[in-house]
């Protein structure tokens, strides 16, 4: 239960008593030449007694080490900001039609002022009429499909996305847009480009790290780049876009299968690896970086949105024990990508399990924790054991990607021969060029 | 079993039959206005009927696809080249001496000829008499510990590694250079940075990308410039020694608790991670890339080798089964490093087996998979319930480096709270300073 001083312990919380502060009051620290003003925040983690956190007004958490010579002054309580949506603005009907799927996350998030912490509150309709230059381009028709934390995705969840996409697109979106929390984005991504097969125009995952509340959030700057993007690109991928440097002014597109989160909490935080972006957004113009990609309206859309679950992604290390593989053959897992390490490699005290699960019927692939480079288990003769036993070496493919791919390959239900031709074919350029041996740096 | 044409199947077999040749033989393939020459090597991988693969006089292989106007020339057995080393030069008896400790991989590995792959070979005394250079500037003592490749490490092996170190140091090496696989080289250099305490003298890792037989071979640049830093350094850390760059010539030396393997194949693959390396050894000259490390001798060594080995590193992903972390729990581990999404989440579902672990007496910690940035579980309610079960943050530790300490601080035997003491503490620079709290990008 949140309480009055919550978390606050010793003789911070002796401090904050004397000075009658409750959280959620504006308060003022003085100290020295150094004064501060904000909101008083609940700690949480395992308490101190040295610090007080407040929120400043310009949206940043501090936390000021109680000096015996600083003074705690309460203004008052602080109001509680209420979120008032400007009306939305008119819609121009002949603008091109833009679909936004709201699934949670940062972008469609702001800060809880009673706990600190961010809850998942704001729809895409919201946004956009705090975004009001949406209307001048697009023709905007909003859903919200779910409001979860990103971390609580499953492969369900997929499956939702990839059918409403597609319904959308049937609809006559010029592009579809999906809001998401960025911790999952990149497995996201890579689930829906598998599943929709055959795109007739650009999907684009988009979302923020910093909250909209926030003096730096780069939700409007993502957002309004990927509704130029789904409406001009040329292409017709499933796509991930967000910041692609410091500045606030550029968005890459990043394709779906092709991208990592790298950083915890910076605003250029996705990565392509072992890839370059399709594309980048800079001062309103879209710049292909790439002319390998699929055009728009070539084809037709096929759903394939289902996702086998008895698959595991599992990194091995020193240490590691083969009794978890062991255990997934107990559980009659049909598919298991090995993170391995360097070219791709586990400890020998795997093979057993291994051996057995592909006896079995399972589908065993090998990738790697190296981010960058590609599995080549032809140079050890380890590497060599385990292509012996069945094992399939995934290339330069992400060890996420390679997931989401085999409980997609698996999902289609024509069993391990199929699943196999499946993971080695380039389905959505999940596989780089593939070069026939490796010759110096790559 | 090996026999005459391997792997070769269909017309490919038929064409080098016809021309009488077997695996090993040195063969001209001729078509067009190209010719290659080379050995004959087996094929491993699931067989096409496509691909003729030679090695090279360059090191190399190479996959020619057979056309019908080509042609196959058998030009005669090809001499397997044998390992004859030159004889050791003589010691300078006045010269530093430098301990070389030879754990196995490619660094000490060559191409064995007769099946392609790559095996460990040569010790660290062969290595050093094909490196002359070396008895110039040091007096080199080599012991050969193991001779593993680096995936089948386990943590007995680390163990073994520090009192090898520590008996070294204790008969007066200047600097310790172990020479390790490069696959899980990241891993040891960890764990020894935590098991030899109060270190008075560099103790440093070094591997290679490429084997010794190659002329891209990274071995000589990385051994050499590790004995100039085991005499010269000013540092007493554990460290990894690998190539800085696409330069042969400059060599980075990264903290070992703060380093990856980035690369599967690059000969520059290490890299520090929210961190930069400790020094670089370019043109001869070693220049330290920052001022904050530990100084020579100013302490008295203390082995502190034990690891528990029931300790797991569970990276999370959706459609992760909790059940896994049950199974944690029946198996009675004491320990688990979640590399979690983002700032540090896991999905709801995994919350009831963390909370079983916790209250059965173990400790469960949180590290991201974005490589760079830090853990912070203040941001969303998510994090905080996390928080509040007791899994402890880690910062922006490596999760590797993370389950290495983890295994380290319960080897100590002194309970759950003492460990996680350790882990909350700076022991071996595992922690990049810590801001109070985060301020845009890091």
């Amino acid at each position: 239960m949140d309480e009055a001083l919550q978390g606050y312990r010793g003789r911070v919380r002796e401090a904050l008593e004397n000075a009658g502060v409750k959280v959620g009051d504006l308060v003022r620290i003085h100290g020295g030449s150094e004064t501060y003003e904000g909101i008083l925040m609940p700690r949480i983690e395992t308490a101190d007694d040295t610090y007080i956190v407040l929120k400043l007004r310009s949206g940043y958490n501090i936390g000021i080490a109680l000096e015996d010579s600083m003074s705690i002054e309460r203004l008052r309580r602080a109001e509680r900001p209420q979120f008032r949506p400007p009306p939305i603005p008119e819609t121009k009907p002949n603008l091109p039609r833009v679909s936004i799927i709201s699934t949670g996350g940062t972008i469609a998030s702001r800060v809880d002022y009673t706990t600190g912490g961010v809850r998942a509150a704001i729809s895409s309709r919201d946004l956009l009429s705090i975004i009001p230059e949406l209307s001048d381009i697009a023709v905007i028709d909003a859903d919200i499909l779910f409001s979860i934390f990103s971390e609580n995705m499953e492969p369900s969840h997929w499956s939702e996305m990839a059918r409403r996409a597609a319904q959308k697109i049937r609809d006559g979106a010029e592009g579809v847009i999906i809001t998401h929390g960025t911790d999952t984005m990149g497995y996201s991504s890579a689930a829906l480009s598998f599943a929709l097969q055959g795109l007739p125009v650009p999907v684009i995952f988009v979302g923020s790290q910093r909250s909209s509340d926030r003096p730096s959030s780069d939700a409007a700057t993502n957002l309004i780049g990927s509704v130029k993007a789904a409406i001009e690109a040329p292409f017709a991928e499933v796509v991930l876009a967000m910041h692609e440097s410091t500045s606030d002014d550029s968005v890459a597109f990043h394709r779906g299968t092709k991208v990592r989160k790298c950083h915890t909490s910076s605003r250029y935080a996705f990565r392509s690896i072992n890839s370059q972006p399709l594309a980048r957004l800079k001062d309103g113009r879209l710049e292909m970086l790439t002319d390998d990609y699929r055009r728009r309206g070539v084809d037709e859309l096929v759903i394939r949105d289902r996702f086998e679950q008895r698959v595991a992604l599992i990194k091995f290390y020193p240490g590691f024990d083969p009794g978890i593989l062991e255990w997934l053959a107990d559980r009659g897992y049909k598919g298991v990508v090995l993170e391995g390490t360097g070219l791709g490699h586990v400890g020998s005290k795997c093979y057993p399990p291994i051996k057995r699960l592909i006896d079995e019927g399972a589908v065993v692939c090998m990738t790697s924790q190296c981010l960058w480079g590609r599995v080549n288990m032809r140079v050890y003769s380890t590497g060599r054991e385990l292509l012996r036993m069945g094992v399939e070496p995934l290339g330069d493919m992400l060890p996420e990607t390679a997931m989401v791919k085999l409980m997609w390959a698996l999902g289609q239900g024509e069993g391990r021969g199929e699943a196999l031709r499946l993971m080695r074919m380039n389905i959505a350029g999940e596989y780089s060029e593939r070069t026939l041996y490796e010759k110096g740096e790559t």
